[in-house]
């Protein structure tokens, strides 16, 4: 280990319990909670195992008035729910971490949907659920059973070995609602003051700590107020930072570890498009002068140095990490044992929410092997011999997923896989991507790979280089694995309409898809229309790409709000007002169905006739797989007489997919090889209620 | 029963299996699946218990790449996946119904965001759901394999005793996407001509019945065109009823009941402000000239007169039914016994469907029951005798949960019931929301309720008595449940903004609250904002109201589409349409902030000063509980000295909500009035993994 980075691994004190070092995976939602207790266990354990000294589970609703359903939460209502979460205790006991859990009251921004409790505030204001229901202001019989609902929690997380319980205080859940004179308009002894504000907060504290403290360090997790000036999904600014240092000082004495987040979710998890790694440091400082208690804060963190460097400013104690321990489990590993170039450097693309938000199943672009630890049985590092490591392995297109199948090939031991990229580089759809405004970060998908690739012996790169079916056939390859990637379409097809449109045409000037606007064509005239009918990042990112370049840009889109993917991965505000101040316009639930010299023409959301002129239209509609190159090798008979025993698609070859889609499908081949049908997916672990 | 109704009772022959009688629950979603099995049981049993002769529980999706998460559906995918539903088909067969299972697979609507497994469709085209990957095309072995799991899923199906499997072909799925021409772009023999396009589905409908034909009937879903001309979530209309006549010929063999279903899901199940009573017959009509099947239809039945009526004039066999079943499970046997006047009719709001779509956890605005047979252990004709029956109960407020409170306290036994309504009519909010263009048939809340009020001879319903805090301390009672509803702010208050807006007084003529409106407030000129942060029914039926009249009127909304709660209720597009065709205006994503002379200001989307001149405004920004009273009366000393043992508060007086939300909880205090606390829900019961 380097002398720089010895001061990550001091030990810590908080309250009873002292953490090994200075690496801390605070509290992040998974999607598993307390439904899938083994799968949560193995997703967690592996940060254990990787070196992370304290590994939080996420946030765990005390009682059924915080029903998060259909999102998943480590509920943690009654003994059994508290003994499936226990099972993550003892896991990540195991490897010589603390284990934290965060207990958690949502107040009004709780669906309690499945219980069809009433939702709780301070007062009787509203989130945006409010359809929902709106919440019942609190009396004083509400603020004592909560209490106790809390006390019983975190008695019940002591008692299957937790050793850190939180009082859960932000992003604009209870605690927060009660410390915001926004939304706290009481004028009992909990409202008014900031003192009278704080109370609920501070009692709770104390409570759990008479019930606990003795056991368990008790954390708080607190919300000071940042720079984005979005009000975030949870509906509420995170409290200002005078208010906040004034009740830090209150509560000091309650408290073992201050785990700092900064203004709204869509801050606090700051994708790397909008926010520098480290963003939350000068705020975390501030709370660090007022306290004499270790302080922990995130920021995706993903560099040994700057880590060792904010530790010694003084800003914080711990390195609080969510993201970068899902892209790289080992990290802390890694960095004992020197292998800095090792670390799978976090995107800050926020997929992992978008998946666990969507589909109750984190993900990660960085690293396939997130979330499925225990139900594919799958270890970041470790990586099983394959049965007949001799075979020759072709792998035809260096994109996300050839890159990820080859470096997993290559790690199993395969000891003659070719990487064979048509293009100058490797890195797919990448290559251009990364040079959209604002992704540059998302290079580090292909930066990982390029490193890994040009160290394993059994792996050969070949760039510039373009297979016809007659070559592949000739390569000499025991298995073949085609990774030829997608196209953005250019003849207009799009939801709904699947036949071309009239006049989408790229060969003409005045028709552009988005690879040819990155690889510099440009519009004929100055007003260019993008138009969006893909939802995510492709069209916000060559309308700024164009706008910047003096062009007058207007995307129309299907969709009532400029590119709705971005919400899923808490962009979206930010997206947004980004191109407003880049001059782009909008107009929103418009579908474009021809193009003419000068204008394009289509319907509004009514279907009533629309049009608009413009000197160019970029097509960003629908991609294509390029499936060519499979469909002419994909004959049994000359696959023999070649010699080829396997031909596999992997990655958009297959279907255009997120990215890290594509990267799962390249590591599930390569880790499925040996299975008698490679090219389907084999079962999995699935927790389930038991049927009888 | 009348003999008009018997034809409903006679046994129907479909296949190898005899149905008792005409009545049949259609396949529909609950939220329940695979995962929740003794809910999933529970909630079809008392289906059975209450007389309808088939019982089917929702779309089983036969493999992974079928993964509906976050939607739950009844996955068979292996063995123990068919053990949980297992359990369904034991409780429906103990009441002497058959039982179905609707075999299915989603193609490219399966999000497969938890699998991770690529979506298939015959072509790769795309819904809009499309950033979460395009499909892949089936190839050969594809389309053999999926053909062999619909087999090995129909055989665990049977084999856990399920007398009826679908081939689901319906509602734009996967074997409507080979059937469309829109989405089968194939050039090999499974697309192309009908027949083509027809073949996978007829395939796939022979090795079912190859596999089961013998000892389960074999059934099949199909979706003819109908009128909406929406696409509907799924992204696909129906197929055009001569194409799919054509089909059934062709099919005819090997089936042995047509489940008809017309155009997309938001037509199928339409609600009642668009579509009335039997709104499929003519197109199910059309199918049963052709077939010499048996076939079934819905059409949200709910009359028995007219029930009967279309199973004479031939237009279906057996009568669907799916939110009707819901709402009144027991409507077989209250026809049997000749008690129609207790049929608990069906809205047609598709509550049901907000609840199971949004929350996993089917629900019913007519039914407080609907989804809590297992976990709460309510039945819906059975209510267990209270503790001490003789104590009076005051209910202040006949809305919609003083008016449920008072039935199932009734029905459980209570001898002196008090229910005192301040209006001269019971009903509540529903008084007014009843008489908004399109909603009457919501008005069935209030109706089925006075007639079991005014059977229950220990309730009394006093109308036009409005009692203050020393009224009810006077009254007598031993227990006092406050349920005096909630009202539209005429201050402004909205989210994201606590205070009063300036210049909204519903004291002045231009300032108008949707209670206002509907008891005759009208502008005092032709131009009107409707302002609209609620999202949901009333700014719409407002809007629509006036403008009937002539005004002119925009409405402002702060979401990016009108009403977006009426895209859970699937209404969103139509309701739409309805106004546009109306003549009213809309604005999206705009707040406003201030309300002066002749004009409204605030700001747009990105935060940029807007206004509009306008002569009035209807302010539907947030409701507020009328909680005064309970306010009053929440004083020990002064209750204890009335007799008073016990005082609550129920509904919308507690926290405004959904009225489906208000009447389930004026039902669990009547349940649960023995309890420890009654003004604190009971736990109840979950199913889980096994946490070790």
């Amino acid at each position: 280990m380097d002398a720089r980075h010895a001061i990550l691994f001091e030990p810590v004190r908080i309250g009873p319990k002292t953490l090994p070092n200075r690496f801390y995976q605070v509290p992040h939602a998974s999607g598993f909670g307390s439904a899938k207790p083994r799968t949560q266990a193995a997703f967690r354990a592996v940060k254990a195992e990787g070196g992370w000294g304290g590994v939080c589970v996420e946030y765990a609703p005390i009682s059924q008035d915080s029903d998060e359903i259909p999102a998943i939460g480590a509920d943690i209502w009654d003994d059994r729910d508290a003994r499936a979460l226990g099972v993550s205790a003892e896991a990540i006991h195991a490897h010589g971490a603390l284990a934290g859990l965060e207990l958690y009251h949502g107040g009004w921004s709780s669906p309690n949907g499945s219980s069809r409790a009433v939702r709780l505030a301070p007062s009787q204001l509203t989130s945006q659920l409010q359809w929902g229901g709106l919440a019942k202001e609190m009396d004083s019989a509400d603020i004592a059973r909560v209490q106790r609902d809390w006390v019983g929690a975190a008695r019940r997380a002591r008692d299957v070995g937790f050793d850190i319980v939180y009082v859960y205080g932000a992003h604009g859940y209870l605690m927060t609602q009660f410390l915001s004179a926004h939304a706290n308009r009481r004028t009992d002894g909990y409202g008014g003051s900031l003192a009278n504000r704080g109370r609920f907060w501070l009692e709770t504290l104390a409570a759990v700590r008479d019930a606990v403290g003795g056991d368990c360090a008790i954390a708080t997790r607190i919300a000071v107020h940042g720079d984005s000036g979005v009000p975030g999904a949870e509906g509420l600014p995170g409290i200002h930072i005078d208010d906040m240092l004034a009740l830090v000082k209150m509560a000091d004495d309650l408290v073992d570890l201050w785990d700092v987040t900064v203004g709204s979710w869509p801050e606090d998890s700051g994708t790397s498009r909008y926010y520098p790694e480290g963003h939350e440091r000068p705020w975390a400082h501030r709370v660090k002068e007022v306290t004499a208690k270790p302080v922990v804060s995130v920021g995706r963190y993903s560099s040994p140095d700057l880590m060792a460097e904010v530790i010694r400013s003084g800003a914080v104690d711990l390195i609080g990490s969510a993201r970068q321990a899902i892209a790289d489990p080992f990290l802390p590993r890694k960095i004992t044992e020197g292998r800095l170039d090792e670390i799978r450097e976090c995107t800050g693309s926020n997929v992992c929410i978008l998946r666990e938000e969507t589909f109750n199943h984190v993900g990660c672009v960085q690293n396939a092997t997130a979330g499925e630890e225990y139900r594919r049985g799958w270890h970041p590092e470790s990586f099983p011999a394959a049965a007949d490591t001799g075979r020759s392995v072709l792998i035809v297109g260096a994109g996300p997923a050839g890159m990820e199948c080859a470096v997993v090939l290559g790690k199993r031991g395969f000891t003659a896989v070719h990487l064979v990229e048509a293009e100058p580089e490797i890195g797919g759809r990448l290559r251009w991507a990364r040079r959209l405004p604002t992704l540059g970060n998302w290079g580090r998908i292909i930066d990982w790979r390029a490193v890994q690739l040009a160290r394993l012996p059994g792996v050969q790169v070949i760039t510039g280089r373009r297979l016809a079916a007659a070559d592949v056939l000739e390569y000499g390859a025991d298995l073949v694995v085609i990774a030829t990637g997608s196209a953005w379409r250019g003849d207009g097809v799009q939801p709904g309409y699947p036949d071309p449109m009239p006049g989408a045409d790229p060969g003409l000037p005045h028709v552009l898809t988005p690879e040819q606007a990155c690889a510099g064509k440009r519009p004929p005239g100055p007003r260019v229309v993008v138009y969006d009918t893909d939802g995510y990042y492709v069209a916000p990112g060559v309308a700024e790409l164009l706008a910047a370049e003096g062009f007058e840009v207007t995307v129309i889109t299907t969709f009532s709000v400029l590119s709705p993917v971005s919400d899923q991965t808490l962009e979206g505000d930010m997206l947004r007002a980004h191109l407003h101040r880049a001059g782009v316009s909008v107009s929103h639930a418009t579908t474009i169905t021809g193009i003419g010299a000068g204008s394009v023409t289509g319907h509004d959301r009514h279907g009533e006739p629309w049009s608009a002129a413009c000197d160019a239209i970029v097509l960003v509609t629908q991609q294509v797989s390029q499936g060519t190159l499979y469909t002419e090798l994909a004959d049994g008979q000359a696959l023999a007489a070649a010699g080829i025993s396997g031909l596999y698609r992997i990655g958009d070859a297959v279907a255009p997919r997120m990215i890290s889609e594509a990267i799962f499908d390249g590591h599930r081949l390569a880790r499925e090889i040996d299975a008698e049908d490679p090219a389907q997916p084999s079962p999995y672990r699935r927790e389930r209620a038991d049927p009888a």
